[in-house]
């Protein structure tokens, strides 16, 4: 809790994350620690504690400030179940939630209308209705490309999630597909068959967005139960442009969380 | 490379690990860290880069020395690449391959035959087309139900893959996901709704196998580009008998895999 300028309590998250190892940067490691202590040796192997100097311990910090209760329960630990969600169910239960919510996505807006983060822009195409921007994802540093992770964030504003998609997003989604692949290979280096590019149901907020992370990368939300391969989505579309709103999906909700108990409301 | 007392140069693996925080020394990082830069700013999100302490970074070391060839190709990181596989794909390179390849499945015909791990048999239904053995995967110790991890190994031995099934298969994988499920919340006392159920695509071994693993366990191989839901393949299937004969599959493979040399002849 922060005290705030009004003299409230304010909660503020706190989200410290270490960061991997940069390959040029391991050599220094080992010559500048400022410490080494031997902890145990057995045959050929040992162990060893090693205090590095701060500048190459770096710690990524993201602060959410203020943040309210929902942002709270987001970054607490739950337990989870899976929900295995009709087309009935998403237009009966998931989509009045939905509706009912207002998570700001404020910050979107001001990415596509150029008010923050400009200069992090890799790539536009500018079409408002097939066209999309991609940025470098706020969980990646930018310092090494091992766990590389950026955002296509569509222009058009009424896709909410997977549930939305027809054969119409077609164009669209072969867009970030194949500019995305080009943009990243230009930039970073990375080929194409080193990138995983999905789409997460249920997405963390409802503006059709698709991840772009380093195949070696064990990105969090990359596991079956919630990312969803643009490719097969495409495939999936343009054999039945219906794909999406016939489809069971599974996802997991946290135990706390209220779209799961709508759901048992629901009897589900 | 070291030089060692002979004078000849002679390798030495280091491993380096950043190990987990320590809740209780949480704290401690917020307060006694050396330096606190801004990033990024955007609403009501910021990112900071802070360097902590020695004494609050500590970097597990391993050093294996001397050590050799083997030890060395253990250790040495694999690029990895994705595939998308056509049904074209699948028939004129990837089969071929398997059928050239002598992967031995004694193991699992032993299981299958009572002549192993009788005793690990979780639950069995007996029928030869629609019958299945679950067994505890060999990764899980089932000393705690954090990494639960078990095996459903059918007893027809002419299905290698996703690839094989059809339609016909349907009574077979809905026997697994449906007693697969009773079996293990009979035993183990974990519901269904906190089961991640899925094929592997490729599979370690071709003799068709479902994974059961705790929801809330970062399994190996249970990420999108490799696990496939049971439930979604069930429905594949139950909308087109041939969904698995048609559709490209997406898999990662090793730079020093043979499969991925071919495909690269192939020009793929």
């Amino acid at each position: 809790q922060v005290t705030g300028p009004s003299g409230e309590g304010t909660d503020a998250i706190v989200i410290l994350e270490k960061t991997p190892f940069q390959e040029e940067k391991v050599s220094d490691l080992l010559k500048k620690h400022t410490k080494l202590e031997l902890q145990m040796h057995n045959d050929i192997y040992s162990t060893y504690h090693l205090y590095p100097p701060p500048e190459l311990s770096e710690i990524k910090t993201t602060v959410v400030y203020p943040a309210t209760e929902k942002h709270l329960q987001k970054y607490l630990r739950q337990e989870t179940h899976l929900i295995r969600e009709t087309w009935e169910d998403y237009k009966n239960i998931t989509l009045p939630f939905i509706q009912s919510q207002s998570f700001s996505i404020q910050w979107v807006y001001n990415i596509l209308e150029k008010k923050a983060e400009t200069d992090r822009i890799i790539h536009e195409n500018p079409d408002p209705r097939d066209g999309f921007v991609l940025v470098p994802d706020f969980k990646w540093n930018q310092n090494q490309l091992d766990d590389l992770y950026l955002i296509a964030l569509v222009h058009r504003r009424e896709v909410k999630s997977l549930r939305d998609l027809t054969a119409e997003h077609l164009p669209l989604l072969r867009n970030i597909l194949q500019e995305g692949k080009e943009a990243v290979a230009k930039r970073f280096g990375v080929p194409g068959s080193q990138l995983r590019i999905y789409l997460h149901y249920q997405p963390s907020y409802y503006h059709l967005h698709v991840h772009f992370t380093a195949l070696g990368y064990d990105a969090p939300g990359s596991s079956v139960e919630r990312a969803h391969l643009l490719a097969d989505v495409i495939d999936n579309l343009a054999m039945d442009s219906m794909y999406y709103q016939k489809r069971a999906l599974t996802f997991a909700l946290r135990a706390d969380e209220l779209l799961l108990k709508k759901f048992q409301e629901a009897g589900r």
